[in-house]
């Protein structure tokens, strides 16, 4: 489904050809066939094309083109890998689409204070290839670390398997270089890492491309653990893995990695080529990974298997080496990939709950999918609560859209209902900003804002995300009608409001 | 010294009739004897006394405050205990203190989710006493814990020893209630964690309450460690000592906690009442904690031992009792008190350096001691690289104060050539602000600006604190003539910008 917008009256002549002048013609994509590419992004739910594609190669080049749109009041935004889940990358009314893939070099590595300088095209894996000779490694580790770019991973605030332990990117990005929508270049943070003055590099993490461009990151660089284990226990029952999960962390124990997947998961992982051999009729398999040093990690695991085998579990298999721990992690790792095997299209939400709310909020999806008549599976950051509902769907099936969206409103909803929130790490993007009302006031909006008002006077940075369309700002975007009128129903409900 | 201000004409009696009538007459001090112990706090260097200081025992009248301060245009700003070492609640230019502590409630516990909801009031310490028995803790122990408030750590984004393993406030704070100088107040977070939208609690933490006045507070609570050892390691060089840090942190072992003391220090804390019977005559001493779980920290502590003992060091003492690791914390917590046995006067600095110039910088303050006929004293975070060096004087000798601020000026400049940055813990408030010019750029300061516009658009939020005064409006505030000069001559040297 397309954003609709009103066109807006660019002079797409006089700015194709000043982007030209600046970058020269092959690095400016303007007709429909080139541009058909950069419509959507992971979310294909939504789309539509921008009015350029330009591929600038130095924070320079970013500068003049910002300014660029300015001059012209078009929209801009910058894309990565475009394996935002959120719709981030998509150029919800057009503009002009920096893609960064050419600014991707790690500028410095400074091993002696841990950190890496690094321009926003580089993709995550590659901080962690470059020092892991010296056994140090980037820490956030999104299922799309192989693709997806530090700045994409900075502007969505990327979490991933190890967030449980070592935290999220806003954790690991210590100062930033940014393009803002003034046209001006600004150095936010410092390599020392404590903010001084307000923390803007924290405001600016996680604000989806709606604040401006970063054109370099300087990142934490983390000592690889001496010893990992990783483990695998297989569940007959969704219940006793999600009890295994709170009994593990009332222990006390945090371990480095604690995921959750279910049946259909492991179905969709068995009939593909990472195939781990986790029996098909399995309910559920929880992959565990605790790392420190040598000494002590074998009774780190010894307790976690003590509280495994304090539930019932069907079988438990412990990595005896690392490749059979890598092989485990290749199951996890390609559950997505894997999904496209079992069902013709899939839709990957992010929520967040309460981790006491597993059993029930587990529960709770299953029987909506049921309600909706749409296969639902699951795999997650069961340790810190970070659900990953998908959605199994046929699109070429009557109401099909209409039907997945408003299935996903309503597990959206139930996450609020018990506490939780809205995003784990996908961002709010053109997905979830109808859903921002379930969650804020209209007067904490408006607090966001206008924060968002200081950088982005003119709305010219990203438009369109994260927050909600304004009443009569003509139409609700593209939810379903369904999804308006759970809306509709909770503007009439003001008890509703969580913060 | 007074924070010189032009003396704004405020209308005293009527405020006065007014703030009555909400709190009555006990609850609102007005009287210079009555003001007279709230005109300085932990920052001794400077003083200003305010027009009122009120009680308020809710959010309710913490708003109706703002909201009458807003009216007549009066300053306004929160204070807990007082301890803030950078002046953060000083009034500057007089006005309204809010007096937080009572609202001093722990309003709920959430063990099952480890989470704590308390008033700002609340003293840093009785989170922890609050759950203790059921073996949690809140993480973050700046020294001032006993007395300073949740309140008071969010304004600073306060630290502590323990910072280098668990992070500083801001890691530690999940979502608050806030009147915003606008009179509203605003829900800003949520229990679940995760940031959906801009990270306004990011943006909050550490904002000096210059965007406004945070009424309640919902902090992560941390199982406690299951096995902890604390040992003590005192050196005849002060090199061999920053050595071991580095050789820890190179293992990539990452200890709890990682404190240095000097001998000035040593020499303090033995003449009093928290004696260790640490050696007199030691160069310094190291304070290393490890925790976690029973299994492996014998192993955990061994690797520390190994590369202690790799370095030329004096003598070695490992806890044997939680009592005696007690002992030895007692000694390292009670530093600051000590210093008042052998200095009439201490100031007390905070700046963070890479952790690898700690050898370097050590030696400059100790010769830029001796340079300005300063004695100086030394504790700090050695593993996060944050210095708090102490300068020993006596107010009552001829330019002791112009002395002791250029010397500190000197410093703060010797941090920022290394890389480093102004503070890592006490905020910038009152004591650092014209540095702010040493370290960001026009262009970035105003970046700042423009946010705290959007929170605090009449500047009666806590003024004056985190940004120089601008050029023109008047005094240069309280720097010495010393610390002008260098300014000036940094505004000469653009080079000498560093982000």
């Amino acid at each position: 489904m397309a954003v609709e917008t009103s066109e807006p009256g660019f002079p797409r002549i006089e700015i194709r050809k000043e982007l030209v002048d600046l970058l020269d013609s092959d690095r400016v994509l303007h007709t429909p066939e080139e541009l058909l590419v950069y419509e959507c992004d992971g979310l294909t739910l939504h789309s539509r094309m921008p009015d350029f594609v330009v591929f600038p190669s130095s924070t320079h080049e970013v500068l003049e083109i910002v300014r660029l749109a300015r001059r012209h009041g078009i929209p801009f935004l910058a894309r990565g890998a475009g394996t935002s889940l959120s719709g981030g990358t998509i150029a919800a009314e057009g503009g002009i689409v920096l893609e960064l893939s050419r600014m991707n070099e790690i500028l410095q590595i400074d091993l002696e204070n841990r950190l890496a300088q690094v321009q926003p095209g580089v993709v995550n894996q590659h901080v962690t290839r470059a020092v892991e000779a010296d056994e140090f490694y980037y820490a956030p580790d999104p299922s799309s670390q192989v693709a997806s770019t530090i700045g994409g991973n900075v502007a969505e605030n990327a979490g991933g398997p190890h967030t449980l332990k070592y935290g999220v990117t806003t954790n690991h990005v210590l100062a930033l270089e940014v393009v803002l929508p003034d046209g001006e270049v600004y150095r936010l943070g410092t390599a020392a890492g404590d903010p001084v003055g307000f923390d803007l590099v924290g405001t600016f993490v996680g604000s989806e491309g709606t604040l401006g461009i970063a054109t370099e990151a300087t990142v934490r660089l983390l000592h690889a653990a001496p010893a990992v284990k990783t483990l695998l226990a297989v569940y007959d029952s969704v219940s006793e893995a999600t009890q295994t999960v709170s009994g593990i962390i009332a222990r006390g124990i945090v371990p480095a990695a604690l995921e959750m997947i279910d049946r259909n998961t492991i179905q969709a992982i068995e009939a593909g080529v990472y195939a781990s051999g986790i029996p098909q009729d399995a309910a559920a398999v929880l992959l565990i990974e605790v790392d420190g040093l040598e000494a002590g990690i074998d009774q780190q695991l010894e307790e976690i298997l003590e509280v495994i085998r304090s539930r019932q579990v069907r079988e438990v298999r412990v990595a005896a080496s690392a490749d059979e721990r890598k092989k485990l992690w290749a199951a996890r790792k390609n559950a997505f990939g894997a999904y496209g095997r079992i069902s013709p299209n899939y839709y990957t939400m992010d929520g967040v709950i309460p981790r006491s709310k597993l059993p029930e909020v587990l529960g709770r999806i299953e029987s909506l999918g049921r309600e909706y008549g749409l296969r639902m599976a699951n795999v997650f950051h069961a340790g810190d609560g970070n659900l990953h509902p998908i959605i199994l769907y046929d699109i070429a099936r009557e109401d099909a859209r209409e039907k997945v969206m408003a299935l996903a409103g309503a597990i959206l909803r139930c996450c609020i209902d018990v506490g939780g929130t809205l995003s784990g790490e996908h961002g709010i993007g053109l997905e979830k900003r109808e859903f921002m009302r379930l969650f804020f006031s209209e007067a904490d909006l408006q607090v966001m804002e206008r924060l968002k008002q200081v950088f982005n006077p003119d709305n010219l940075a990203n438009p369109q995300k994260i927050f909600p369309m304004r009443r009569g700002c003509g139409e609700m975007s593209s939810l379903s009608e369904d999804s308006r009128d759970r809306l509709s129903r909770f503007e009439e409900d003001p008890e509703f409001v969580r913060f």
